[in-house]
Formats: C-alpha cells, sequence, structure tokens
C-alpha cells in the first residue's frame, strides 16, 4: 500500500481503476455486439473523468439526472445531452439559454398538457426544444402508455410548433432492478426493446418523424440479445457496479470498482460484532430491492489491500457515523485480529447512492496505490 | 409568498424558522424542569446559526460525530465539544492539534486496549486527552458493559496516565427511536439514566474521578421525567423534528420544521400517482424504523405555501432524481388540481438523513418569506 493510500481519512470512497476500465470495456463490447451505441448516464459517477472513459469509442453523447448535470458536463465540452428526467415549464429557460450555448440538449415529456407548454415555450423564446417522448415500459414510473392517444397527440403538438421538434422516443425499465432472474431479464430487456421500437415505428407510420429510440438500465443492457429498431442504450451503474448488479447475475462480486474505506473503532466482542467509522452518511442508507438472493445488509466487508470480503462479514446496522458489522447469518468469523485502528472496505448496495455520499473519489490502481483523487460533482446547479 | 420562494430551485431544503425555534424552546424548558444543561448534537444541522440558536441559554458546549465537525465548529467559536464517536489511533494527532489550539475537546472509548493507546498517545503528544468512557444503555452498538471489569480497568488505565485523564462516562440509548410507546420510551429514558449515574456513582467509590455524566436522544430527552446524577443531555433532532419523531409521539406532524420543495414532473392519473423531481438526492433512502405506526413512505406531502399535509398523500417510492407520490394506503385523495409545475413540499422520515443530502438550508419566515440561506458543513473535513 502507497503512503497516499494509509494517509487516507475514513471514510473514503474508493474507486478502482483496472475495475472501472474492465466494467466499461464489458458493456461497451457486448453492445458492439448488438450494433448499438451507448450513450452513459453520468447520474452514478457525477465525475467528468469517469465519464471521459465511458464515452471512449462511442458517438459521445451523455445521459443526465438533472439541469445541473448538463451544465456542469457541457462546461466540461460535452456537448450531446439527454435529460432523462421530465422537463417543467419552471427549467425551459434554463434549458433554451443551454441550447443557444450550442448544447444539443433534449428533453422529454409524457402529457399532452407538457407538450404543449414545451412547444409555446420554445416559440416564445426562440428555440426549437428537441423532444423526447418517455414511454412506459415497466409500470414504475412515469411514460406515455404505448399506442396510447395521448402519445399520439404528443407528437402532434411537438411536431406543428416552431417551438419544439420531436427527436423521438426513449425508455427506461428501471423494474429491471427487481427481476428474480436472468430470464426475467432478457423478457424485461425484449419488453423495453419492443415498446420503444414498435411506439417508434407506429409513429413513423403516422407520418411522424422519429430519429431516435433510446431504451436502458444495466441489467437490461447487459442481458439484451436483440437491440433491432434502437438507436442507443442508455446505462450508468455498470461502470462501478454494485451489490444490487452482483444479486443480478449482472456482475461479480469481485467487478464492483467501488468501496467504502473505514476504520474500526470498537467491538462488542461477546456478540461478535465490530463497530466502524461508516454509517448511513458514508454508506447511504440504500439496501437495495426486497427481491436481493442474499441479506448483503449495508454492505459487504473486505480487507482494505486486497478488496477480497472477509468471512461472510456484512454491515448489519448503520446510524450516521457508525457502522455495525457482524457476519450475514451467525456463522462464526474469526474477528480476533481485527483490532481498533484497522481499516476495512465496503463494498456498496447501490454505487450510485453510495457515491452520492461523497464529493470525490480516490482512485486506487492495482498496486493499491492512490494515483488521483476525482471531484464529483454536487448538488442540482453547476 | 416572496419572489425567493418563487425563484428557488427544486429540489431545496426548506427550514421553518418558527418552528425550530418552537423545537429548541420545548426542549429546553422541559430539561430546564429537570435542572439539566443541554449539549446539542451538530450532527444533525451541520449548520452555525442552527447550533448557535441551539446553545442559547445554555452552557455553550456542543457534541458532534466526526472531528471534521469538532474543527468546523471550533473554527466558528465553539471551544467545548464532546467528539462522541470512538477515537481510534490515528486521529489523535488531530484531537491533539485541536486541545492545543484551545479546544476543550473530549474523546470517548469503550475498550481497556484503546484507553491505553490514547493515554500513551497523549504521553507521546504531550497533551492530555480528557476521556469519556462510553456505557453500552441498550446493547445496540458500542459501550462498556455497566460494572464490568472492562470499565474499571478502562478508568484505571486513563486516570494513571499523564497523557489522559478521566472526565466522566457518556450514553446514548438509540434504541429509543425503536420505541413502540411513550410508556416505553419512559422506561428507556430512566435506564439511560439509571446506566450513567450508578456507573458514575460506581467508579467514584472505587476512588476515580467522574465529573461528567452525559447521556441522551432525542426521544429520551423529550419523556425523561427524572435527570439525578446526570450533568448534561446530549439531543440533535429534537431541533428539526420528523415523522420518526411524530411517530413516536416526540412532536406533532406540524412540528417538522424540514422539508424538502419539490416540483411536479408529471402523472400516471389512472394508477393516482404524482410524479416529482425529489427523488433519494433529496430525500434520502431512510424509512424509519420497522416499529414506525404509520405507513409514511419517504415523507409526507405538503402544499408547498402553507406547509399543511395535502389528504393523505406520501412518497411512496423514490428513484435517484423521481419521486412516486400516491395516497398512503389507497384512499382517494384529488389530485387533479396538482398539474406539472406545481410545487409541493416534503416532511422528511429522518431528518438529520434528509438534511444530509443537501448544502444549505433556505429559511422560511411565517410569512412565507425566505429571509436567509444558510450553509450546512459537507464531508469529513473541516
Amino acid at each position: 500500500m502507497s503512503a497516499a493510500f494509509t494517509a487516507l481519512g475514513t471514510p473514503s470512497l474508493i474507486l478502482d481503476g483496472a475495475r472501472l476500465d474492465r466494467n466499461i470495456e464489458r458493456l461497451r463490447s457486448h453492445l458492439e455486439s448488438l450494433r448499438v451505441p451507448l450513450r452513459p448516464h453520468v447520474k452514478t459517477s457525477k465525475c467528468i473523468e469517469v465519464v471521459r472513459r465511458a464515452i471512449a469509442g462511442q458517438p459521445g453523447g451523455i445521459t443526465v439526472s438533472t439541469l445541473g448535470e448538463a451544465s456542469w458536463f457541457f462546461e466540461r465540452g460535452l456537448r450531446d445531452i439527454v435529460y432523462a428526467v421530465g422537463i417543467v415549464p419552471q427549467r425551459l429557460p434554463e434549458a433554451a439559454a443551454l441550447i443557444a450555448r450550442g448544447c444539443r440538449l433534449k428533453v422529454i415529456l409524457d402529457a399532452p398538457a407538457t407538450a404543449r407548454m414545451v412547444a409555446e415555450a420554445g416559440s416564445s423564446l426562440s428555440v426549437r426544444f428537441p423532444v423526447l417522448l418517455e414511454l412506459d415500459s415497466d409500470g414504475q414510473r412515469g411514460g406515455l402508455q404505448p399506442g396510447s392517444a395521448a402519445l399520439f397527440e404528443c407528437a402532434r403538438v411537438i411536431n406543428d410548433s416552431t417551438g419544439s421538434e420531436l427527436a423521438g422516443v426513449l425508455t427506461h425499465a428501471g423494474a429491471s432492478y427487481d427481476c428474480a432472474s436472468t430470464a426475467e431479464i432478457r423478457a424485461m430487456a425484449s419488453k423495453e426493446r419492443a415498446v420503444a421500437a414498435e411506439s417508434a415505428a407506429l409513429l413513423r407510420e403516422a407520418g411522424f418523424p422519429c430519429p431516435v429510440v433510446s431504451v436502458g438500465s444495466t441489467p437490461t443492457a447487459t442481458f439484451a440479445e436483440d437491440m433491432s429498431g434502437v438507436t442507443e442504450v442508455r446505462a450508468g451503474v455498470y461502470m462501478f457496479n454494485d451489490l444490487i448488479m452482483a444479486g443480478l447475475g449482472v456482475c461479480a462480486v469481485e467487478d464492483i470498482a467501488l468501496s467504502v474505506l473505514a476504520t474500526v473503532i470498537g467491538h462488542q466482542r461477546h456478540k461478535g460484532w465490530i463497530l466502524v467509522d461508516a454509517g448511513w452518511m458514508a454508506l447511504s442508507r440504500d439496501r437495495g430491492p426486497a427481491s436481493l438472493p442474499l441479506n448483503q445488509g449495508y454492505g459487504v466487508v473486505c480487507d482494505a489491500n486486497d478488496g477480497a470480503p472477509v468471512g461472510d462479514l456484512i454491515v448489519v446496522a448503520v446510524n450516521q457515523e457508525h457502522g455495525v458489522i457482524a457476519s450475514r447469518d451467525g456463522q462464526f468469523t474469526d474477528i480476533s485480529s481485527i483490532e481498533v485502528g484497522t481499516r476495512l472496505r465496503i463494498l456498496p448496495i447501490h454505487a450510485c447512492a453510495t457515491a452520492g455520499m461523497h464529493d470525490s473519489y480516490s482512485v486506487l490502481n492495482s498496486e493499491g496505490e492512490i494515483v488521483d483523487t476525482w471531484p464529483r460533482m454536487r448538488g442540482w446547479k453547476a
């Protein structure tokens, strides 16, 4: 271990650079075999260095979840941006300003009333908003119902106005996180593709342009076998991976690139407990979906140096700055050598949520050296 | 509503100043009747303006959960600080530096091996670390067992060294959050007091000094009926309150001073769903203990202007930047007037966790005007 690693305060967010590169290459190569490009989602990393690696060899477009992220990444040179959360009227002036500065920003919406607001705002702001119509492919969140009258009404409003243009359709099968098997994920990937591609075909038949057909989530992108009719795939967490993805079979535990470095602060030896200085402020409160096949608590405990799991230790409870570590199923794990001051690394349940608690990544190379510190974008304003 | 309120971006963290003042006054007055001073915990607010209000009329000491908080508040003029998370050897130089700069910093520990490390480090760093012995009063986390040989061994090691001095005992009955009734909380408050006061008496009988007897959690502080033998009470979340505290009967829903301002981004009207731009990144993933008497989801939905709950709407699901709002029990709530662009306020399940997702508070006065912006300390370094 390098001096920089030893000097790191705890809790700290560690990013294993070799695992990051391997994860990015794995999905890139799979989607290349399906002949579809990737539009990485930046919300997981919120980090320009990570996103630059993810767009290498791709068209260069990104996906964002806030206009703040759009501005932040635009200022760092990225110009082709899908803002994949429903647009609201209050944000249209900011979106128009980004477009006026040269950003190829697309917005999404899923209701005729919103389509009218966007079209009117575009006209009055003298901008033509490129609009993707959001489709519901999993019943979990927003989105127009495929084939619905509202879908065609949105298309008509957007297409008829000088303040907007129809850029295509978009859907996200986030319910893939709750699937119980890879067969279920494959079926969901197939449905996600079909909803988007068939809606695009119907819109084109009705005389509307629909150049973009955008789908994606890390599980469906990983297990998709067919991307016909799809023009781009969005995914974010695949870069880091986490215990939810490992539970879904998307990755192995050894592929998880993110971890939280923590220090042992005490024990309750008669209970087999180790206490560490990483609570929910460092790990997040995310426990993943109820469908996780194995109880991973708030994270899997690893050796700080080699990153390998220690027995079957997991974080069983968290307070703000305390984590309680115990064995997963009450099995014996020898904790006698894990004294106060020992450092451990904890693999995250949900990488987006754990990374969201930190301001930067300490980047670890394969020799166990901290070679860089990469900042994250903070908050909702660039 | 003022122009500043209308101009606030969403999601934003709102702090109702009148409710904050009322909450602070309520616990101050209760503890005054029990003749015990308050040492407010800063981890909930991480905000100097809030903490200054909480220490008004008190001795002025605070409680912190990280050394970063200790440094940050010390730099803002607070000098009497209990660092209430177990000390580790790596942090002793930083603690010594704070003491050398004039900070009356106390550290805590709960094992003889740690006591020896602190005593030795104090000697070699030429500082005398004031030490509180952490006691286990609820079986949930760390702490020495009351009356145990290890307790007296810690006292002996700390008291015998020139590098440390025994400042007293400390305990936290965090299990009070899981209580099912106020009778249970009263019993826990009684036990928390007894564990601390009786351990202090035993230490004094054995010839050790024990000036400080420190207890506290918001529920036990609120329902305590006797503080004899206790020299200070620690509590934090009482300033803001939240739906966990309301569920425990510590406060009414109308006492919750914190909320997240959000904007409606869409609907699934056939399901009675409203989608907003506040997901777990704005609300946190905290759902509170399983013992909460009422399902509050990820928060209770209120009118943005008057702050009153809207029907029985709660946030039933969260993604990173999406919240899904529906009625708590499938009861009818008329959502027809809640159009895209409407703003709502969401009361937090756990104020510490929700505030932890934001960098500042927008302070609302009783006329619905944003009168100030108060920054929060970020991360683990001052």
